[in-house]
C-alpha cells in the first residue's frame, strides 16, 4: 500500500492582512505548516489556525522563517548557525504554546522560504536548526527538501526526517530543484505534474530536466491554497492519488 | 520562619544593544523575569539568559510585554483581552522552548510594564492573561501587583498567585502604588526602603503615603540591576533580610 | 459654485500582503492619503503609489500612523506629544522623498486611525503633529475631523486646515462622531448617506443622531475603496455630487 | 594645503537602548552619519541627533541600513536593486524631514553595514542607491569605500562621490579591505594607523598587506566613538592631522 502526506503553508495572515484560504485547504491536506509570526502570521492568527487544524484533524507543524516580514521570509539573510538555531527554537516554542493550549501535538518543523533554501545546501545551518528542535522535543519530525542537506542533518542529529517533493517543479540530475530563474523550472501542465508526483510516490523516481530518471523519496507533497485555482489543483491531486491507490496520511499516522 | 522571593527583570538586551548587568544580579536574586523578544530581549539573548539563570540556580519566569520595542513596552496600548491572551501565550511559549532545551522549568509569568499596569486595574485583561498561562501549564505561578486585580484574576482562573511588592515605592491607602507623577511616589532613603520591605514580609503591613498602616502580602520583592548603584542596593537588601531572619527563596522551593 | 474634495486611504499593501483596489479608486478621488510604512505600506508600495497618484493626477497626502503594523494603527497608544511629533515628521519625510523623486508636491497630512482619533480630542497631541508638519513645510494642509481639536490646532500652529466629514457615520450634537459601539453609528442606507453629504457641502449642516441640525464644515469627504462594493459607492457619490452641481476638486486647486 | 573629512556613525541609540557617546564625538568629527531608524536609531533619536549636530556645526549625512534591527544592519540580505533604492530613499527622506525642521541641509548619504559592503562590490546595487539619492536631491554627496563600485556608481549617476578610508584596516593590492576573518586585517598599533592615514591624505598612497604601495583617495576618514578609548583615538588622529598641516573640513566646505 502506498501512502503520502500532503502539506501546505497556512496561517500566513497578519493583523488586518489576509493571505490564503485556510478554511478550504485544511479539508484536503494532511499536514499544515503554520507560520510563527516572523515572516508571516501573528499570535491571534496562530491561535485561530491551530484551532482550525484541530477541528479538521490536520496535523500541525511549525513553519519558522527569517525576521523579514516585508520580504515574507523569502530573502536570504547571512545568519550564523547559532542565530538560525535560536530563531527556529523561538518560533517553535511560540507555536507549541498554542498547540498545548488546544491539546494538539506538534508533528513537524519545516523551515520557510529562504531559511529552507539555505538549509537545503548548508549542512551546518541545517544541523543547527535540527538541534533547535531536538533539544526541545526529539519526537518532532524535521521536514526538508528530498535529497538535501536538511535530510542528512536531521539524521545526524537524531530527528526523524520527512522528504518533501514538489509537484510543479523540475529537478536537476542531482535531485536539487531547477532554479526558478531558468526556463522549464515550473511545470505548468497540471496533469503532468500529478503524474510525476504519483511516480515519485510509487516508484521513487522522477525524470530530471535533462531527461534522466533520478531517485527521489516522497514522504510529503507540498501544495498551495492561496487562490481558487490552486485549491482546485489540490482537490485534483488528492483525488487522483487516492484513485491510484495512494493513501493520504499525515506523517504521524 | 519568614521567607520572601527576590525578583528582577533580566534578558533585556537586544541585538547590538546591551541593558542590565545580568551576570551580576543573578547572584543575588531568587527569580529572574526574562524578556521574551517583544518589548525587549531577542532569541539569542533568551538562550543565553536561560543558560545563565540555570548556572546560578535562579528560577526563571516569562516576562511578556507589548509589541512595542521602541517604547520598551511601557506605553499603554488599547488591546482586547483576546489580543492580550494571545500575546502572553506566544511569548510564554517562546521562552518555554529555551527553558525546555536547557532542562529548566518555567516557574512564573510576570507581565511587563504597561501590560502589568493595565492588568493590575482591569480584571478582564488580567483573567485573559491568566488563561493564556493556565491553558499551557496550570502549575505556572502568576506574579502580579500585591492586592491588585492580577491576584484575584489568578485565583479565579486557578493559577497560584504571587504578590509582588516594591521596596522603593509609596502606597496609597487602597494598596495601589502612588503614581510616579506625584511627589513622594519614590522612596529615596535606601534604609527606609529596606525597613519597609522587612515589615511587609514579617508583619504583612506597610505605612501608606497618608500615614495609615495597610495590609500587604509580600511573596516577592522587585529589585533592579541595571546599574552598579542598583546592584549595591540589591546586595544590601538581601543581606539585611537574611540578618533579620528572612530566608530568600524562589516561589517554587 | 460648490466644491469638495474626495479623499481615500491608499498604499496600504505591505510586502506580500495586498489591501485595497488602489488603481481603481484613484480614478474617482481627488486626494490620496498614502500610508508611510508604520501602520501599513512599505517603501516599495510608497514608490508605486506615488507614481500611480501622479499618473491619475490625484493629490498626495501623507497618512502617518502608530508603529503598530499588527494592529493596523487602530489601537490607541499612550504616546507623548514629543513622540507623536517625531513619528509624524519621520513618516512625512519618508513619503516626501518619494514625492520629490516623482515631481509631486505633498498636499496634506492626515493622521491615521488611533493617531487621528486621539488628536481629534487632545489638542496638545494635535498641536504637536501640526508642528511636525509646519516646521518641515508650512504650505502643507492638515486634514482632520471637522469641528475637532485637529482643526483648532492647525489654525493655532499656522497650517491651513481641511475639515473632513464621513458620509456613512452618524454625528452627535457636538459634532463628534457617534461611537461605532453604539447603535446607529453607521449609516447603512447608501442613498441617505449621499444625501447627507450633499447637505453638508451645500448647506454646511447635518442632522445629528438626536434629530437636531448641527453646523459642519465639509472640505473633504472620506471614502473607502478596499472592495468592489465600496468602489461602487465612491462612483455613486461622485456622480451624484457632480449632478448636484458640486465640483470634485482636491484641496490645492 | 591638505584637507580631509572625519566622519562617524551617530544616532544609533534606540528607545530605551543607548549606544555611542554622541555628544563627545560630535566635537571632533566634521561629518555625522545619522542612523535612520531601520538598523538603528528611532524618530526621537533622529530629532535629537540632528539638533546636536547643528549645535556643534557638524555636517549631517543619512546612514541608511537594512530593515534588520536585531542584526544592526550587519547581515547581508538578498535584496533587489529596486528594493535597495526604495529603502535608501525612504530613510533619506525621513532624516531629511528632521534636517529641514532644524534648518540643516543633508550633506551626504553613506549606506550602513551590510548595505555598504554589498554596494562596494555590486555596481547595480550601488547605482540603485545613487539613483535613490539623485532623484531626491542631486547635490547630496554619496560616500563610499575608496576605489569601490560605490564611487564609480556615484559618478555614473551624476552624484559627487566621497572616498572613505579606514585608519585601522589593512588593504589588499586591489584597494579592497582585507577581510576581518584574516590575520592582520585590523591595525592595532594606533600610531601606525595614524601614520598610514596621514600618508593616504598627503600622498594618496597606502602600503597594502603584501607590502606594495597602492594608490588610494582619502576624502573622508571613518572613526568610531562608542567607547572612551575610541574617543581618545579620534582626538589623537585629529590633533596629529592638524599638526601635520592637514585641515579637518567637512565635504561641503
Amino acid at each position: 500500500m502506498y501512502r503520502v502526506d500532503l502539506n501546505s503553508d497556512l496561517g500566513e495572515s497578519f493583523g488586518n492582512y489576509t493571505i490564503g484560504m485556510d478554511e478550504e485547504i485544511l479539508k484536503y491536506v494532511s499536514s499544515a505548516n503554520v507560520a510563527c509570526g516572523w515572516h508571516a502570521g501573528d499570535a491571534m492568527v496562530m491561535e485561530k489556525t491551530v484551532a482550525l487544524a484541530k477541528e479538521f484533524g490536520t496535523a500541525v507543524g511549525a513553519h519558522p522563517g527569517f525576521p523579514d516580514l516585508v520580504g515574507f521570509g523569502r530573502r536570504n539573510m547571512a545568519v550564523t548557525p547559532d542565530e538560525a538555531k535560536a530563531y527556529v527554537r523561538y518560533q517553535l516554542g511560540a507555536l507549541m504554546a498554542f498547540c498545548t493550549a488546544h491539546g494538539v501535538k506538534i508533528q513537524h518543523v519545516k523551515p520557510h522560504g529562504a531559511l529552507y533554501n539555505m538549509a537545503a545546501v548548508d549542512e551546518k545551518l541545517a544541523i543547527a536548526m535540527c538541534e533547535a528542535v531536538y533539544e526541545v522535543d526529539k519526537d518532532i519530525i524535521f521536514m526538508g527538501l528530498a535529497g538535501s542537506k536538511m535530510i542528512t542533518a536531521a539524521e545526524k542529529v537524531g530527528l526523524r526526517a520527512a522528504s518533501e517533493v514538489f509537484a510543479d517543479r523540475a529537478y536537476n540530475d542531482d535531485g536539487t530543484l531547477v532554479s526558478r530563474k531558468l526556463p522549464g523550472a515550473v511545470i505548468k501542465d497540471k496533469d503532468l505534474a500529478i503524474k510525476r508526483v504519483i511516480r515519485m510516490v510509487k516508484e521513487g523516481k522522477v525524470e530530471s530536466i535533462n531527461g534522466n530518471d533520478i531517485a527521489i523519496k516522497a514522504d510529503s507533497i507540498c501544495v498551495h491554497g492561496d487562490n481558487p485555482k490552486a485549491l482546485e489543483f489540490v482537490k485534483n491531486i488528492r483525488e487522483t492519488l487516492i484513485a491510484e491507490g495512494v493513501e493520504i496520511k499525515n506523517l504521524s499516522l
